[in-house]
């Protein structure tokens, strides 16, 4: 389902094709349903509040279902996460949730619930960009098969990790959708987004006094910044490092996650023991 | 002196020639000093962090200025905000401090550490404005003879206003600068966002537990909002409305607020009885 905004309809065709060239068609290749709310259409959204409230309810608290994999971000899961986090059923606890960008806001809530297979990883729509089988293909066997190569580099059994698109974690900052992150390696990444805009997501990043407690922060990847007029004379990372050394934050370096097809998966929380 | 982005050096005598239009040349006339920072470049801001720390606090903490306006927003007062606030004297308590945008940042620390005379209105650098003299001259007016035809028109005796920049107060959620706003009603303005980015602000403005005991809302002016793909289907005030009702903030109606030469001034609090 879509939880944000709406899919291209030439989507699913392509995805199933993914899919079949993995597994291909016996009756252990995955079963891969797009709920047919993907492609409403409401201004901005993918159908109105309700209508993509519903669709994630459907999915989530149908236990026929192991996964929800979001279709795409865009923007508008905030509108709908508190409401459904609120509506969830003992047969969305043990489903895997993949998704990132927008997705985030319902990544957090979910995970703040206490869900165990909550992963930042690719969506659906992925599938459109230059390469985009290849991120496809890493939704599917990291969903149908927990597959180690799909995973975000460093993320452990020891250390729990959470990864999030910026702005979408600056907008969770003081709201009930917000995990507690105590301990956690938080992993960032951001596209489109002007760099003197970056610095003040961070900022705000590093002065809310609860993120203090993480274990450290990782960039991935903040692809499509704008030109910045004058140059902003600092790049990402020197802008990250600044922020976690004015808020004592330890920075770990770089992770492979960003909006691109090699956007690997960062599952929340630590990787369960061998 | 400027918080934030530079000025451009052409400003200063433009500005002077408002002033003595208005209030001529003699001894009775205002005084205008532009510190020598608002000049200085450093990437994207008006000098370091550094220069411009010591810039706020050479005008703040001077007795023999009654005033510290802002020579313009752009980015970067956040930077500062925190460590100029906590190293203010006596001599900063009663002066006036008067911008917008940008500087929300700055006024919201000082409005918190309980100054009396902080307001929102015009900068300096608005006189690059197409008729940006209606702006400086109210600037003047307020500064110099508090005259009460440059107020918003809704401020009052009786309930506290405050105003910000809708991507300010977002950023100012969760941190140490943010101001108790109960009771006041919040004003609100935007300019050069899209739609969808000013929904997830007011999201992110009315999901804060504390700013629901807002007196109410009142909306200014969102200018130059960059065309949404696909369209998004409400208004800045059907947005606004919105995120009202689903927190049970009043709205109130519009404000006379915005990144525009008609920005009326609205004092920080109550205005002073008669």
């Amino acid at each position: 389902m879509a939880p944000a905004s709406r899919l291209d309809p030439a989507v699913p065709d392509k995805v199933l094709a993914v899919s079949r060239s993995l597994y291909g068609n016996g009756e252990d290749a995955p079963e891969i349903v797009f709920h047919p709310q993907c492609f409403l259409a409401s201004g901005h959204f993918a159908g109105d509040d309700d209508a993509r409230a519903k669709a994630f309810l459907d999915i989530a608290n149908d236990e026929s279902f192991d996964a929800l994999w979001f279709a795409r971000g865009g923007y508008g899961s905030n509108r709908i996460a508190g409401r459904v986090t609120a509506a969830l059923k003992p047969a969305a606890h043990n489903k895997t949730y993949l998704g990132y960008s927008d997705t985030g806001f319902l990544l957090a809530g979910l995970y703040k619930a206490g869900f165990p297979h909550v992963a930042h990883g690719p969506v659906i729509a992925d599938i459109n960009r230059d390469g985009g089988k290849e991120a496809v293909e890493r939704g599917l066997r990291y969903l149908f098969a927990r597959d180690a190569k799909t995973l975000e580099p460093t993320v452990s059994t020891e250390t729990p990790s959470v990864a999030f698109n910026i702005a979408i974690l600056s907008t969770l900052i003081g709201t009930d959708l917000l995990p507690d992150l105590s301990g956690h390696v938080l992993m960032l990444e951001e596209t489109s987004e002007y760099m003197y805009a970056i610095d003040r997501m961070m900022f705000h990043i590093a002065a809310y006094a609860p993120l203090r407690k993480l274990a450290g922060i990782r960039l991935g990847r903040c692809s499509a910044i704008p030109d910045n007029d004058p140059p902003f004379g600092q790049t990402d990372e020197e802008v990250v490092r600044h922020w976690c050394d004015v808020s004592g934050i330890a920075y770990l370096g770089r992770a492979d996650i960003g909006h691109d097809v090699a956007n690997k998966i960062v599952p929340f929380g630590r990787l369960p023991g061998v």
